[in-house]
């Protein structure tokens, strides 16, 4: 970290910052320069704000050189996290796609979804049964009795079950069920959510916030590694722009920038960050050729009578067809697409 | 509510929209254009979302007439919400300044600036026990010890307490101490949350998301409100933009917005709005000269040792020459500043 | 258009907006309902502004049917636009990639990175003699003697200029050197420069402003058109968002929307969507995995003593590298690199 | 400047760099830590960009200390900008208001509304003659001859005339009539439109783009100052973000921090940044209690038959309240509603 003085900052206040500094257990290496002076503080600098120096009288800018996330950066772990959840791979050599519908809506709904996905190539199946909707007025997911459901089709199919959690409160017994927890947008910066979840062993598959930076992103991503779970999934899902011909703006930079910044295995919802079926297939093609490690789609197998999302969700057919385009654009890039043991 | 079918849309599909219509509990009124058709569904539509006819074959645009919020509109209730906490009056025709620190550090500190902001003219004290914090390395807040010296210092000025809440575990605790649930800008779409809090009937200061629209946050005050809590104060707190010399983008023209569409009492919060003590009275000044019906800063006596945002934080003596400010602001458009009784 | 009327309108407000609809050309069709009165203009309204409805009394929303821009739009014109220049094809069956370095620097750099670029197959060649800086005191180009040089370089390589234009005053001078006209971000919406440049019969590369809609960049390509110049190309080049860890924001999404709703050719430029060349090659692929048309690209032969925009340059490698990417990617959907006849 | 060497950058790339600074006319200063290599490049750095030093081998991060700008700047010129433009002064200790149509449409309602405007306390006359229209087919403005009717108003009210140029082309005509040039926001990047007006000694009010930063507003300011004409107002309009109940966002925190960085008068524009007139004069008088030193605002007599931005002009009698109003607020501040001698 350095810390550049105000060019007329007295040497009381250059004083004070290096005893700052070493208070906060870092090692100074001062440089008096003719325009400024420069505090370097060196050591373990993750852990600690800039904005304690920033507040200090004579302090004009202070500026990480290090990352302040430790356990989610390249640094800290150069090769690319990968785990097994039942029979499937995430974040391996393969590109895995995740996919169902937004909302359980019925039994033989799911069942019917999790084996044509399932056919389709799918390798985990996603449903909603709390939903985050932005009016009280809404429907909020069938609960438990969704992910008895849901635990029906895993049963049938082998695909281990992604389903966002929404609350603490839900935490214990959605345990019971799910695989892998969606942290959703809205969620990304519930921080006693993510403490949570980071002190169980269930995998995570983390979205970005509506407006979260790529930093904050791998920050939440730092408090579920920091309670030492490691199974940690990013997924850009679109961000919010002044651009309105979409839901959101698929922030495809992202994908190369989060894999060059991190080891975790990047996902990319086309589902969310386009908000239309039409343009699903191109952003999940595109999410592969930029290099993202995964999918997550929503199905269903009538999206004109689906109780949620069903402006964005595909029928069964033409996600048969998406997968198949990715894989073949995965292999150009030397990859396959992954499949259940 | 109406619906626009496409201008090949079929007489089948016309007739399947106005059967979900019906469905919904709505009275149809056909309109059959030269370019379109057009079906309006008459009633009480604010608890039905447009998505189900959007996914229809045939439709192409759903547009509202009316709000999709209802308690919390203005046409609902047209006279200003108002209503007393201890001895402080939020949302009346005075205009009110919650004041006091980011954190609770101390019982010295929070006793010494309850009293300082107390005398220069606040009306409640806000300080923050629970921080949410982007890095998991940094200060988390004092917890209930902290609440426990808020609570001694609202013994000694009659200083009503703000304090926000990150999490429905910790709500049972914190309504022995708290007088007004502050919901973060975080949190604002943490739907478990504000049920929970709809639930009491403790105030609740509800802090715009960073990236949430102005619909987005009176839909946020709806479900507290449908819970049948009624004391809910709105706070714009700046909004997230591609401008960096501020922290935030203070969205100033949310308040005429807010206070033409709904009763409830529109705070803003130029600490945060802002993220510099320098300018932090010019944009509070603003806001009661735009309308806004009170406003919450942050005090420290001394903001260059406070643990957190101290950059944004006034002095005392800062703090008294801006509330005399905004007093004389107040004043032109025919208000007072409020005073505890 | 439809004009929704408040509810509380008065006949005579009715009467006043049918006027109104009728002195534009438009014929009314009238619909009176329990909750609005809505009047449907119809005729041709693409050349007829919403807001000359929108101010007249009783008006509550008035809504387009049809959209604003008539002669860009898929419906005036089914088929995908396509024109050659000398003997590069644009906006075909085929994807075509553009390259060369931001800045012409000297005779030597601009012929070497020509014949660089043509080799690894690129069917034209980018360079810039104005540049738009930001600060009055940076390098401005070198105005007509780059031209010279280009055209030397167009002799050696067969490869037609793409050229940016700032000012109609440079439109005479500009028309004997360049192929293509390049209308930079800055002047996407200059819109006595779209007027000149649509009187002429030069090509033209068209790119979206820093924070334009899709729609407004469709608006500014029926300025070119509707003066009869039909040449025009679309160029998505990254939008201005909160996310600062990339010079700018890849709307990725813009590819698949641009194509459903124009018949003309959309290209991408990866190099400024990015600002940063090591994430160059996998947005490249992602732009034809998404649908888009053609690429173009700042390739230069030294990019760390280029005098602008040598942070996201490509080496000629590098770019020959890319350039056999996409090209596999284009074969998935059934598309071939353009190569000059 | 400071370039921060990446840790493992080698004695051969720091030699590059100093090799580099010293070509630019910089004077070395080099520290060399533990975690990094620092040079400080020290001497007139305003006019030299960060770029130059960024793509050279070994660079991490190159760092101004001082603005990017300097004739603009505060520190260059302490004391605020002030002038007179025949009666009228801008930029002094007074608050000044500029009003009239968005359009000149004829003779008489331009007339008629200066003298409304004068009446009410305006101090300059503002009306369009050449309009930038988002589409081709909307009305482009009346030309000279709306200029001949403004400088008929100007002889009957005295008021000095604020006109929109669109291009260079319209420079050498349009010097008889104006006062002062407006370049409107899609053109504050219109380089070479600055340096055109730069030359002349005409007065300019400058509106911040669409999604123009702060720091790119002042760049642009620097480009007219450079070439000599220090005569140059800032105005405010509103930004582009998501926020859509508004036309544009209003950066109200604009204020207080151009005051801070410039020397230059500030102004805003209620009616582009709400773009709806029911809240203009909340903005209004927000705008002047933030420390802004004029407005500039809209008024029509007759609105709901204005030919362009009637949704957000006021009444000849809504604006004089409002003058009273932000009268009022100025004198809380210690300032006075300037006037024409």
């Amino acid at each position: 970290m350095m810390i550049i003085m105000h060019n007329n900052a007295t040497p009381a206040q250059v004083e004070n910052v290096i005893k700052h500094v070493k208070d906060a257990g870092l090692a100074v290496h001062l440089s008096q320069g003719v325009e400024a002076t420069i505090i370097g503080a060196v050591g373990e600098t993750h852990n600690i704000a800039t904005e304690i120096f920033e507040i200090l009288d004579g302090v004009d800018i202070v500026k990480r050189i290090t990352q302040p996330y430790k356990l989610a950066s390249r640094q800290f772990q150069p090769l690319n996290t990968q785990f097994t959840i039942r029979k499937t791979i995430f974040g391996g050599e393969d590109v895995g796609v995740i996919a169902g519908p937004c909302s359980v809506e019925s039994r033989s709904q799911i069942i019917e979804t999790a084996i044509a996905v399932k056919e389709a190539g799918a390798i985990a199946l996603r449903g909603g049964v709390f939903k985050p909707r932005t009016s009280p007025y809404a429907f909020q997911g069938m609960g438990e009795e969704g992910l008895k459901y849901m635990a029906e089709a895993r049963e049938i199919t082998g695909l281990p079950l992604v389903v966002e959690i929404m609350s603490q409160t839900q935490l214990e017994m959605m345990l019971d069920y799910v695989d892998v927890f969606q942290i959703g947008a809205r969620n990304m910066q519930n921080f006693n959510l993510l403490r949570s979840i980071g002190e169980t062993t269930t995998a995570v598959l983390l979205k970005r916030g509506l407006s979260a930076t790529i930093e904050e992103l791998l920050m939440s991503a730092e408090y579920i590694l920091s309670g030492g779970n490691k199974n940690v999934i990013l997924c850009e899902r679109g961000i919010r722009t002044y651009e309105n011909s979409t839901r959101n703006t698929t922030d495809i930079n992202a994908v190369p920038v989060l894999k060059s910044h991190t080891h975790l295995p990047v996902f990319l919802d086309p589902s969310h960050s386009t908000g239309l079926a039409d343009y699903v297939t191109s952003i999940a093609r595109a999410a592969i050729a930029a290099g993202a490690d995964g999918l997550i789609i929503e199905v269903h197998p009538d999206p004109s009578n689906a109780v949620s999302d069903g402006k964005q969700s595909l029928k069964p057919e033409k996600f048969a067809k998406m997968v198949k385009e990715v894989g073949q654009i995965a292999q150009i890039l030397g990859r396959n697409l992954a499949t259940i043991q």
